[in-house]
């Protein structure tokens, strides 16, 4: 069975990584659920719950390869979930003196969620390192471009110059905030769950603490202040998180589908054979890469709200609410981190038109400048005089078809205002790229700040 | 490639069907694309555009077998979509005669959005027999149980009595409405798309509005008033549809669930071996079929935003949107389908405690009665006056542990109001379920009439 | 109190336009209620249920200036909706003759849900009006542009030429099946809620449907099946529609704002005095009324999902979840209808520059046409074929920086398969926007039919 | 002019707090605006870049009550932003040499994001205190109650016994999660918005990063690493936290109203004279606090797709995107902190019946210890083995309307396994808790140590 384009292979390899699809296939997600049944057991025989050799044969059958999943999955259907289908397989694969000992006071929701924590972990690392490559890249970008002059642009209309390494800032500054609230939740997300059928660990009596404790030692995970089966922010963070990574992706890739315009043309895609094509346009080279980025960034959005409602969890377990996190959170994360390794190797491999960038910045008769005549006039006749005396010269250049400079330079009020020869040199745009360069170099000093920290002290993911 | 739970063989059975997730197989996805390539050469060689018998090669070889997924696949990554491939695929396919005729004049998104809209109209029809059959269910539980009273409960308190047929008439009601709706849609939605790279034809010269209606004849599909590659409200309202299906199966699940509560038990899901069980609590009898139902209805629900805002795509394709469609349509649309057939089975199979509903009434002391008490005291008393004196019984009854009655009882002004003997009959709750019958039979009738006229006119799915 | 920036008289009117607003202003809305409370005692009156003049004295005591609203609201906040204080006054106004039959039968939900119906229809009805003369707007641009080319965009790189005309009329025709829709809904909309406690009309005991069809009647709504306290699929349909409808006014916008782009400049907003100006830029006319559609709209689609999931409601009122709605619904209707209105203006006045549109089909050396140049060699050398050659031709053309035209001409292959000559005319733009011309007028025809329909039959709404 | 039930007068208190809603009144909008007009000017007469005299007249205009709101509205929404009109208001104010620096060097969004900022300040500071309160009465309910015993349930059904301690830790719990991560966010939220148009501070030439600088210290805010006009990430984190802290409060306020169910009845809501009732049933105590908390909630996490959309802002102004977040960040904070003031007044003086608590474990004869005695037999017949044996127990008791003591009484092999007289201690729901007391421990130990961080470091917020 299969549904979802995510899940296809004929369209998904678009949008989704195998690296991180991987982790959540059927073999990847039954062995998670074994490999705690398997520390399960093994804890429990640190604390003498049950016995050593018992615990050593359910390990020992812990192995996704031992079981049938087609057969789980039918029993599932009709359980609720996979587990009660899986302890009653491996109970009868341990035979009757250890499969006494399966899943010995544990509960479905234990396994399901410690699995689910150890499945996010490594999807988490694998895309912690996307993470910092694109953070490089776009560093690179920021650097080499520092003082490379381009239209700003407000509300899509030109506005001011900036520069493209201060554009290249912009994009990475809110993914730099986005590796520190990574860090930081990461203390949190890596939590085991375990507390028996309602969290009290009531099934272990006296040695609760101490499973709970050696479990979480099995798996590396922390041991939480109390079992989070209906306290559900662990996850929503995390969603919540992967959608303020998803925004920070759409940004750069919305802004690489307009200034790839026809009519703008100032980055493009990373040239490759076959790559963003037309069936029927044989001139096309479309920004595939940021369309697939924007996609699947809106599904991870689009996810989101089923995680922060299934905080709204009823008594000791969500009803409903719990296996909507089922559908929901796989996928989030796995388009995230995808998303993050398409726009990794965009940023990588961007192709930028300095040229036309500086063409651009020309082509409205000198309107793109009219803020630094304003300001230039401001000391003279005051901001918001100035303000409405350019504003009127620029709907003259338009209606005349002149430059700015021109218009400005015959009046009378202007010339006297600035002087000769000042007009010229006031419609440089690199001139006027104020603090771009300073911004630049502040973010790049934060990234590196950042990244000696990382060194220093290592990621908490 | 595996990923979502959906697509999962060992979870994915709780939440969806394979009738309707085979529909978007690789290979079902494939074939679908291909039929289009097929009917647009057979569209094109009836309107003289391209020889008969090269619209023959080409048809013979639209087999989704002579073409290999996983190498299409890695092609559609770089190229951003699986027809640019399958076009060369195809081509090659066909030999020099016919090759060059394939795709003529079409652009990617006619074939997709093609392709989808009879996989749709697979689905919906198949959905369409699951919502008959639950009408029907919904509507024999609504006639057998027209007049079993149980407690009706506002805000989860108990309110008034009302009967088990008359909630099961609220949940057939929207039903009746959903299905309207669903026919009001279907000649919007099942429209051939075909305009070529821009939606003006002109690849086809003179030909166009003729292969057009050409095309439409094949595939059995409308042809439209224009090409709707940038107007895609008929997906957005395909989604919502979906939506409020889902939101008619969320409030029977939701009520299936409160129902089976352990203090209240007054329905339970069908019984079955192996159902509804806990990995550790041998008591239960969870309402999966409900948890189920609510989870993949909230997966709809969380998807339609991306379908709204695909209807804001840019000039003649969205970017980003229109691939954002790729990844919710599907799943929308399985999710639904599969949850009325859940639903579909629960209905047919609850399991419902009569006795339990009339003790749960019996419950308060009469405190589910006490509008009754005020509207029989409200002429001699006024509404109001009547409504405070009744509150301050119901308080006392309370407070004392009596039944509202013998509080009443023990009030002069309440006995000359109402006269003798007359308190005992006004407690009993199957006389004061006012016209829940008479809306059973309103509701009843306009299945029915919906049915007659739906067998008399047929579907428009 | 104040808040939310809609509800603003500084910042709200931009989003927000006060005919739609006002019909939720407090004494809007109190209004409401009293008007329902009064036709309820006249429908009783009418039916024998309470004496004719107990009905005129609450008639007319149901006058929104009686009552004290901040009164209200305190109370409100802690008997959990404003009714039971407005009956508590009322009936006290009333005097004890009369005020003994004030809200006979009814409950809360019922006063509320009228009520909210009624101020839906006035909005709607002002909105459709809106929606005529967008309709008429739009028709009349297209009509005028019908032949004026402008390059067409996918992905946002130019692709082949449309006309203008054809790009309006894109954006009319979802407007068209948005007016249809709302046609269907009405008779499912504009129906009474009368159903006392739980929805059994229990405290009118053999009155009950005569006091419904009476009030039904006295409001000139529709009587529904069975009262539809927790089955909310009426306003969720209504939300869906404005969602709709949000969508089809949000690729207006966007489009706007694209067209509106400094470096494309094809269409402007109408030019009007202090209209999209910048607090610094001088040279701005941002499209601000395009902005405010989509801020507006996508509130609207926001919230959406509050009203889906009310479908979820329990038993027989929804906890918490009718409550939402509350919040959600009023916003949803008056956003969509005031960005109706606004997209109503700029369609009005709308500026094209028909000249810059045939400038940028001039932007690309050709490249837009270049898919006519494939189908012209196509018959000759095979489509697959004709694109690749043309593809390469492309890339050569950017290369070198010359016309596509040229550097065709300059291949033996181009020139025998086309024939002398025939290269010149193959890339004049304007003989290459296909059927653009008929689906215009394909769309206004439908405008139009649909226009003769209602003039003949009347809307629903 | 008015809309949105949230402004109104009438409900809106229902659901929103006054001491939050009046930080967005209009008074209160324009004076922030203002503040930063204000501070702006100082800080740049501090840095010599106007005289300060200037600066101190233009300080001294900045007053609400000089300007006329609905003047300013009207400008507004022409112009696209209320800062145009104002600083238009605000020059001719101050007269002509004061006047003329007005504004100087700034754009819109500096001025409307600072002051958003500012005002969320106040906010987030008030809430904070609302957050302690609630944490402390979750904290003495958990204390109070540790070793209450009472059912615990998963999907709705009696699991285990829990105490109600426990459940109040576990709502305790993810509030604590909550408060740390403001923390964390403080320093990031709390940033001046200063760059001009584009972000350069171009208009300041060499003195932009100095003005900044005084800026942010004139405002008490943090220097961010670069303008973040176009870089939304900070305020969507403000949206996910709030939509965190609903989903906390929307869990307590669901399980308040499940339990307060007529059936369970083992907690309500703090009596009080009017609250709760109903305008026909007097009976009714309704839960109105959860039910305006579970609106109000849901209105938040409604609004959080906005914000995170925001991200996706194009070049150095969000289109469209920017103004959707004025409509959807002052509605999200200040019903996130309403609902947290109501669910502080809740959880202080929730009313907690115990001797319900007890009877309602006592109601499934015995089924809700079946773990337990599954975990008795476990040891002896082997896990599995023991949860089928007992199993059918529970089947059986049902059945035969018996104890399931007695049913495994009479089970020679039972009898053999636990030896006699184990069995009537085993079923007693008290002995059964596990953990739950230690848990509660651990809750409040972490809430101790994180406000005694608090006490000796201070809040960030």
């Amino acid at each position: 069975m299969s549904m979802g384009i995510a899940s296809s292979e004929l369209i998904g390899p678009l949008f989704v990584r195998p690296q991180f699809a991987s982790i959540f296939s059927d073999r990847h997600r039954l062995q998670a659920l074994l490999d705690v049944e398997a520390a399960l057991a093994r804890a429990e025989a640190e604390c003498g719950v049950i016995p050593p050799q018992a615990a050593e044969t359910i390990a020992g059958k812990c192995r996704a390869d031992l079981f049938d999943i087609a057969e789980l999955g039918a029993a599932t259907a009709r359980a609720g979930n996979p587990v009660i289908p899986l302890v009653r397989a491996l109970t009868a694969l341990c035979g009757e003196d250890a499969g006494r000992y399966v899943h010995w006071g544990a509960t479905t929701q234990d396994i399901m969620d410690s699995a689910l924590v150890l499945q996010l972990r490594i999807v988490l690392r694998l895309a912690e390192g996307e993470l910092d490559e694109l953070i490089a890249a776009l560093a690179a970008l920021a650097a080499r471009h520092r003082d490379t002059p381009m239209a700003g642009r407000t509300f899509m209309q030109q506005a001011l110059p900036v520069t493209f390494g201060f554009r290249a800032a912009g994009w990475l500054s809110p993914l730099l905030r986005a590796r520190a609230r990574l860090d930081e939740m990461a203390p949190r997300l890596f939590a085991v769950q375990f507390g028996g059928a309602v969290g009290t660990l009531a099934s272990l009596g006296a040695d609760g603490l101490k499973v709970q404790a050696a479990l979480a030692g099995q798996l590396d995970l922390a041991i939480p202040d109390m079992p989070w089966h209906a306290a559900r922010d662990r996850f929503a963070e995390l969603a919540a998180n992967c959608a303020l990574v998803a925004g920070a992706l759409s940004k750069i890739a919305r802004d690489i589908t307009l200034l790839s315009q026809t009519e703008i043309a100032e980055v493009s895609e990373p040239a490759e054979k076959g790559r963003g094509g037309s069936s029927t346009m044989p001139q096309k080279r479309n920004p595939v890469g940021a369309i697939a980025v924007l996609a699947a960034c809106e599904h991870v959005e689009a996810l989101l709200p089923v995680m922060t409602r299934s905080m709204a969890a009823d008594h000791e377990r969500g009803t409903g609410t719990w296996h909507g996190e089922w559908l929901a959170l796989p996928d989030i994360v796995v388009h995230a981190a995808s998303a993050l390794a398409t726009m990794r190797e965009l940023a990588g491999g961007l192709v930028v038109d300095t040229r036309r960038m500086r063409a651009n910045l020309d082509l409205t008769g000198g309107l793109v400048m009219a803020e630094a005549a304003m300001m230039a006039l401001a000391p003279g006749l005051g901001r918001l005089a100035a303000h409405d005396l350019v504003g009127r010269a620029c709907a003259a250049a338009s209606t005349q078809g002149k430059h700015l400079k021109d218009i400005l330079g015959a009046d009378q009020a202007v010339r006297e205002a600035l002087g000769a020869g000042s007009l010229e040199q006031l419609f440089d745009p690199a001139t006027y790229t104020g603090q771009a360069g300073a911004f630049v170099d502040r973010v790049l000093a934060e990234a590196a700040r950042q990244q000696g920290e990382r060194d220093s002290k290592g990621s908490r993911i």
